[in-house]
């Protein structure tokens, strides 16, 4: 792969998370010799996104208006207040239908070793529209990794001490889930949340 | 991911092969939170290459011109020509040093189960070229994958009943696997033991 434009492609490809140079030039490859419509529309795609999506100023998840559609819904509790990760966990949220309030999206999570601190993550201003009066209750549904984990804990003690109700995702068994096929920690923490 | 012009990217980005619709998120993610700069600059580069690239009219590379770079070198001996599969395979072999004479790109490989034939990857335009007086020596140098294989026999017959001589890479390159992933060393040697 010789020439100016194709090796620009290639390294410009090598920017996406979790591309390679091998997979960067399969990815040129397949563009070029069997779908450059694919490729011309990939191309028009970045560009209206990277210039036309924002932040929904109240949730912060990525949004082409001041407000996303979900902090606009009349219909949505105003009094539940959910956090998650990134916009792909709220979607998830979503499709469950099994939440009718309103979301706060932090954008990522703590993660001192990458030096993402609470600023990076928005938590002062989660932490105003928490105690904005309206919120009754924050739903704390970040991941259970780890950082996960870690940034639960933080934004709850928080919280707590300005005297707002926080609840976690339950932890438990997977539904349609055996038992028997279920690891220990999965199975211990369903005992303990058990209710 | 609610809005239009996200929706969009993550749909674009799954035309790329290999990727899912969570690879897509995770990358539609990436860009906007962490790279923009990046994202113009992937959305430039596909649109610059899909419009300038086109094939060598002498070897079917990719280049931006009428004649690719190795074709237009006037150091290059003509009297060789190697047949390789993709310009990932062209590549390989140059990071070898270690032959001096022009190519012929399938960009492709035969695959009758994937309806492509001889037609697909310009196998006349291969023999005519092979044929034309200047070339003495055809190296093939397709894949050792039983496609790769198979285009390679097709070749050799039909130049053999021309009467060019035709040589295959040396085994040394281990069956079943693709040139892009085989050591220098190895394509080296598996160069010098052709046969
Ligand atoms: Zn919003
Ligand atoms: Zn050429």
């Amino acid at each position: 792969m010789a020439d100016g434009s194709l090796n620009a492609l290639v390294e410009a490809l090598r920017r996406l998370p979790g591309v390679g140079v091998k997979s960067a030039q399969r990815m040129a490859f397949h563009l070029l010799q069997h779908d450059r419509p694919g490729a011309q529309l990939l191309s028009q795609a970045l560009a209206q996104a990277a210039s036309n999506v924002r932040h929904c100023t109240m949730c912060h998840t990525f949004t082409e208006h001041e407000l996303c559609d979900t902090c606009r819904n009349p219909q949505r509790d105003r009094s539940k207040l959910c956090v998650v990760e990134t916009p792909a966990d709220q979607a998830a949220l979503e499709r469950t239908a099994a939440f009718k309030g309103l979301y706060f999206v932090l954008m990522g999570k703590l993660s001192p070793l990458d030096g993402i601190g609470p600023k990076d993550i928005g938590l002062e201003k989660l932490f105003a529209r928490a105690t904005d009066g309206t919120v009754q209750e924050v739903i704390l549904a970040t991941n259970f990794t780890a950082e996960g984990e870690a940034t639960a804990h933080v934004i709850g003690e928080a919280l707590k001490a300005r005297g707002i109700a926080v609840t976690r995702l339950a932890r438990g068994v997977p539904a349609g889930s055996e038992l028997e096929y279920v690891d220990l920690g999965t199975i211990a923490h369903a005992l303990v949340d058990r209710r």
